[in-house]
């Protein structure tokens, strides 16, 4: 069974966007992974297809109500839907790399795409949302948070990257920031590549890949540095 | 003078993408940011318009070329244009809510996308392009990263929110994570809105969304609660 990834969203002509391009996109031509988008607002009970109300307690923005957001997310799964439950929002863990690496050995996942000012807290405990955050800034909603979660899984699904594209020297795979890369020409604008990459000396080339990778690290993310000299 | 993204991508049909929908889409529409995309191929020199060549020094992966990139960027803006020169790169600085008011306050910005291993070093130079990263993952490219970023920035140019969307209480803004919300129906499979909230005492409502904005934080995140105290 491939990786299936449902959606509940107000906008699923948002999708698949990015995703049906380049890598993504080839994976699901070729049914690597699926996709299904669910119209939250199908799931209204009123004339206006309303899904918002404003918050309890006063104050600015609308909230998504929890009993057509449990509608939707029950028809798109059963209780014994072994796909984890995610709800896309800034209050969420934010996302890693062995998140990405968990979710793509998984059977797939819904991802609820919030707009608005929020989701009422009672489905979020309801139905055991996992809250996921890809970044500490705010979006205009859910959806671009979803893309950029199945992005990041979708190229660690098995059969999706080549060997070409092999993703063990990564940055965030090695525990630090990736080394610097140089290509031809051999000179850019009067700047030539480090000698010891052009040298053929493999070992030199790895202690000095490593070396720039943890300089790189320790200059620009003391907190991964950190946890990279903890562990 | 609206705020004007440029971006280099070698996959310019991945754009607006769902920045052409929603409030992003709107604001597109009515003229309140400009999007334009160059395709970096474009600026390839050979018959086979090949934009990357294998990393000096060995290696899984190819690296974008310096002297294709720089011709693209130069192209794309003068020496004069104002416009910051960002590289969505996992490497670079994590983004942030203040970097995208900073963002959305200035005339644009030109993008650049990476794609497959990474970009030549001495283009990231020899142009000072800002690194940002929106996260702690690897993604297929640079462009979903993008989206991402303008997403953030376009939400705060003046006259794309109304006040019905007011930013002020969101994560981020005040240094915590918001407080849960809730909206009716009143019971929710069992579950009530919290007495308080239906109180109509506007500043025990104001404290009990201060207290709760406090307890998560420090829960979910004690990064950002060590800041919050700090500061």
């Amino acid at each position: 069974m491939a990786f299936k990834a449902s959606i509940l969203t107000l906008y699923p002509d948002m999708f698949p966007g990015p995703l049906g391009h380049s890598l993504s996109g080839r994976a699901l031509d070729k049914g690597l992974w699926q996709l299904e988008t669910r119209q939250i607002r199908d799931y209204a009970t009123d004339k206006h297809r309303s899904v918002d109300d404003t918050p309890a307690g006063g104050g600015a923005g609308m909230v998504l109500r929890a009993d057509i957001l449990a509608s939707a997310i029950d028809d798109a799964a059963s209780a014994e839907d072994p796909r984890p439950r995610i709800l896309m929002s800034p209050r969420g863990k934010p996302l890693t790399q062995a998140r990405a690496h968990e979710l793509a050995e998984g059977p797939g996942a819904i991802i609820v795409c919030g707009r608005f000012e929020g989701v009422d807290q009672r489905v979020i405990d309801g139905r055991a949302l996992e809250e996921i955050s890809i970044g500490d800034y705010i979006l205009s909603g859910g959806e671009i948070g979803a893309i950029t979660l199945l992005d990041a899984i979708i190229r660690l699904i098995p059969g999706v990257m080549g060997n070409m594209e092999s993703a063990d020297t990564e940055s965030f795979e090695t525990g630090l920031l990736e080394h610097p890369h140089y290509t031809r020409p051999a000179d850019f604008e009067g700047v030539g590549i480090p000698e010891v990459l052009t040298s053929g000396n493999h070992k030199k080339i790895s202690e000095w890949r490593q070396s720039e990778a943890e300089k790189l690290t320790k200059e620009r993310r003391p907190d991964l540095w950190h946890d990279f000299t903890a562990e």
